[in-house]
Formats: C-alpha cells, sequence, structure tokens
C-alpha cells in the first residue's frame, strides 16, 4: 500500500524488557512526519524462523516499506540477512561492495590504532554476507551496512540495532525514499491539556468535534501522573498545506475547546506544534 | 505453548511515535523475571481489524498467555473488546459484573466530588461491554476494568494503556497466572561491561563460552554514548534454582572473561544481578 510503513524489530534483549524500543519510536515519529502512515510494529528474538516468519507477514500485508532493526553485526546471534533470505527463499552470498565497505572499516580503525587486526575474519565477513540481488547501505558511524531490496512493490530495509547507526543510515538513505513517497503530504499534530472532565463525559464532544472536522483525528490521553487528574486532546491530520492543515487543527481545538467548557472543563496549556 | 507469553499492544500514539512503548518493556521485564518466555510483541493502531488481525494471529501461534494492553477506555477510539470479539467470532454483552465496577468507580468519583453525574451514559457502559463469556477483572486505579478470557490452553487478558491502572490489574490479577504457569523456573541474569575490544574480536569467544555453558545466554550490546566504544556483555538463563544459577553465570563470565583478557580485551564493571 502506498505511504504505509511497518517496522520489525529484532532482538532478545527487547522480549526480556532489558531495553525500551526506542528504535521504533524514533522511526515511527520520522516517517509519520515526512507523511507516511507506520501500519505495525512487531519485535521478535534472535531466532531465523521467528524473523523470517514476521518478515513475510509484513510482506503479504505489502506496505511500501518495512524496516527491520537489529541483528545486522558480527555475533552468532545477528540473524537477520539469514532470516530475510530464508523469507525470500534467496541464498545469501558475500557481497562485493558491502564487503568492500566493511574492510575499509577496519582499515581505518587500524589508523585510529582501535584495532587488533584488519583481517577478514569469519564474523567481519558475516557482515557483508547478504541475501541474493540485496544492495549495501553505507554506515557512517560503526561496521555493518544497512541493506536493501526490493520484493514486487515492497522496500526491504535491515538497518543496525545501534540508535546512532540506525539513525545515520536513516536519514542518508532511507528518508529521502520516505520523503518521495509521501510527495507533498505532511503531518501535523497539536496538544491541548485539560481537567475538571471525566474522559466518559468527553467522549460525546470528541465524536462531534470528529464528525463536524473530517480529516482531524483527535485522541484523549489520561495522565496520572500528577495528583490532579488531567487529559491531553493531541489533535492531528495529515495534508497537502500545511498552513492550511494548521488552520484545519486550530478551527477543531476551538470547537472542542468551547465544547468541553460548556461541560465545566478546564482548558489548561496550550503545546504549540 | 507452556510458558509463552505475546504482548499486543493498541494505540496510534505507538505507531505515530508520540509515546515509548514503555508497557510491553514493563509487561516483558515482570513475565521474563516469572520465569515466562515472552515470544512477540505486536503494535497496531485503534482500528477494529487491525486489533483482530493481530489477536487471531496471537492465537494460531498458541502461546499460554496473550496480553493486550490499550483501548478499554470510554472513548469512540477504544476498540479493544470490539476488536477481540470480531477475533473470536462472539457477540458483545453488557457484562453485569463489569457494569456494576463501572458504577461503583462512578460513585466513589461522586462521593469525591469529582463527577458531573453518576448516571451509566452509553460511553461508561461501553467499558462494561465485553465479548461473550469473558470476565472483567477489577482495576483498583482507573474505571476501565481489565477482561479475562479463554480460547482453547490460551489466556487472552485484555489490559489498559493507562500504565498505572495496566500494572495495577497485572499484579493483582495476572502475576499470580503468570508464576503459576512457570512453577518453579526463574530468570538470573548479570552484566559485564568490557573494552579494548572489538566485537568481531569477540563472536567467536563467545560462541566458544556458550558451546562450554549449556543453558547460558551471552548476548553483546555495542556502546556508543561515550567516547571510547565499549560493549555490554549480557549474560542470562532460565533455571528452577537460583543459586545453581548464579554459580553457572558466575562460571560462564570467569572463562569469557579470560579469554577476553588474553585478546587484550578490558573487563571494566560487573554489574551484580
Amino acid at each position: 500500500m502506498t505511504r504505509q510503513l511497518e517496522i520489525i524489530c529484532i532482538g532478545n534483549e527487547l522480549l526480556i524488557g532489558k531495553i525500551l524500543n526506542t528504535n521504533s519510536q524514533w522511526i515511527a515519529k520520522r516517517a509519520t512526519s515526512f507523511g507516511i502512515t507506520v501500519k505495525r510494529i512487531t519485535v521478535v528474538g534472535d531466532e531465523i524462523n521467528e524473523i523470517a516468519t514476521a518478515t513475510l507477514e509484513a510482506l503479504r500485508r505489502k506496505p511500501r516499506f518495512v524496516i527491520t532493526t537489529g541483528g545486522l553485526g558480527p555475533t552468532f546471534d545477528d540473524k537477520t540477512l539469514e532470516g530475510i533470505a530464508t523469507a525470500l527463499k534467496r541464498k545469501t552470498e558475500i557481497n562485493k561492495g558491502a564487503l568492500k565497505m566493511v574492510r575499509e572499516k577496519y582499515e581505518a580503525y587500524a589508523k585510529q590504532g582501535r584495532m587488533e587486526t584488519i583481517e577478514l575474519t569469519p564474523p567481519r565477513i558475516k557482515m557483508a554476507t547478504l541475501p541474493k540481488r540485496a544492495k549495501p547501505l553505507h554506515n557512517p558511524i560503526g561496521t555493518a551496512p544497512g541493506v536493501l531490496t526490493k520484493i514486487k512493490s515492497t522496500f526491504l530495509i535491515a538497518l543496525p540495532g545501534v540508535p546512532s547507526e540506525m539513525e545515520a543510515i536513516f536519514e542518508n538513505s532511507i528518508a529521502p525514499m520516505l520523503k518521495q513517497e509521501a510527495k507533498d503530504l505532511i503531518f501535523v499534530e497539536r496538544s491541548v491539556f485539560i481537567s475538571n472532565i471525566m474522559e466518559s463525559t468527553l467522549a460525546p464532544l470528541i465524536d462531534q468535534t470528529m464528525h463536524a472536522n473530517a480529516n482531524i483525528y483527535v485522541k484523549s490521553h489520561p495522565k496520572s501522573e500528577e495528583n490532579t487528574p488531567h487529559i491531553e486532546l493531541h489533535f492531528s491530520t495529515m495534508a497537502k498545506n500545511s498552513e492550511n492543515a494548521r488552520t484545519c487543527l486550530q478551527k477543531a481545538i476551538a470547537q472542542l475547546s468551547e465544547l468541553i467548557e460548556k461541560n465545566n472543563g478546564k482548558i489548561k496549556t496550550l503545546n504549540h506544534g
């Protein structure tokens, strides 16, 4: 589907709750800001079959992009490329371009005195062993290249799990593709914080506002981190013209604010988006 | 599968990257500590079909538990119970037990002077409208009950998205079920931080250590947040006897540390688990 993206995060550390999945939030936020719709995020462990299954399932839903994170490194549990190859029924092979990228990294590390040997050991060659017909993506920060391949109308992209490396490859190689896909659509959002009204009272007021404002999505987020309960109202829309979109959001905010005040609710703060 | 859990997080706010998925990390960490294996985490948006599809897919993999978070509240975009009902091909109906829970909440709010009306309006009744044959779970913090139902050998559990509410229902109603399922298994983990060695050099040393220490899982996490690159080595195991498990972990740590030092790596700090 045009403008749709799925994210697959690979790593046991996510499934045992050792780390927060900041990568998926980062990608989701960036992609959304370009006008891309993230349809699903899947987290699986470091197992070839799990990775292959999740990849196949995503491909069957035919989003324009599938981005995986994690599992591209040199250790035994870095199995993403084998998982993808299994999903695509392709063999893996040493990719010349990828091997050049890996070799140049180790040569640079050696010059910096960070290295024991520049020998291309099996774990290092592993990072250049890609599914057939895949293309390596330059990693400006770390060693393992990203990987890009196309399956029918879907771009399948594998990025490393180390956030700085993932973000660098994303910005260099992926962001331009997403922007081109979304064309001139952008995501516009704004939040309003309210209090003194319960979410169940708010519900029909949100319905009324959304019916009167096509394409504006309003979602209420109850917040419990303060003593006095309050609610964040998040207004968002995808639009071609950002000024227009902001005017439409402002109109919806004004309408809903009026309804809330009529029901004795209080508008607390505006978060200018 | 015995001792397996899948988590499904529902909410557009996760797919646009507005918030970090702290709920899935919290559940994964708690469940893992009990000896439960989290097999997959899936994030979908506030759409009945998306929720139904993700639920069905999880049920087909036959984990012992599926826990959903989010989408139980009173607003139009709270669609989890409708999604689950669609997946199970069950109708929804007003559940008497759930309605009593919801009514008592609003009566309590009224006594605290927090309420406009105690009337059971449609958005409030919605929170007590459950798939047939499902059981409400008491929510000690907020209004919407959790929901429990069984499909063949899988417990399907729906929890709210507000973290304090999700955690309270989890601790009261779900943790005992997970502990009983895991019986006497526990998860034991420990981290060692190392430097002056590259991950590609480390890879065969980890392989060697894992082959010599059955049931011990060793994963390397390259860290880039400091100037000098370093690596966290995470050792973990599921075991019946915690003292035994710690001894086994310690043995594996000692073996790998020796191998690392032989390769000019430095053991930096130990994080006692």
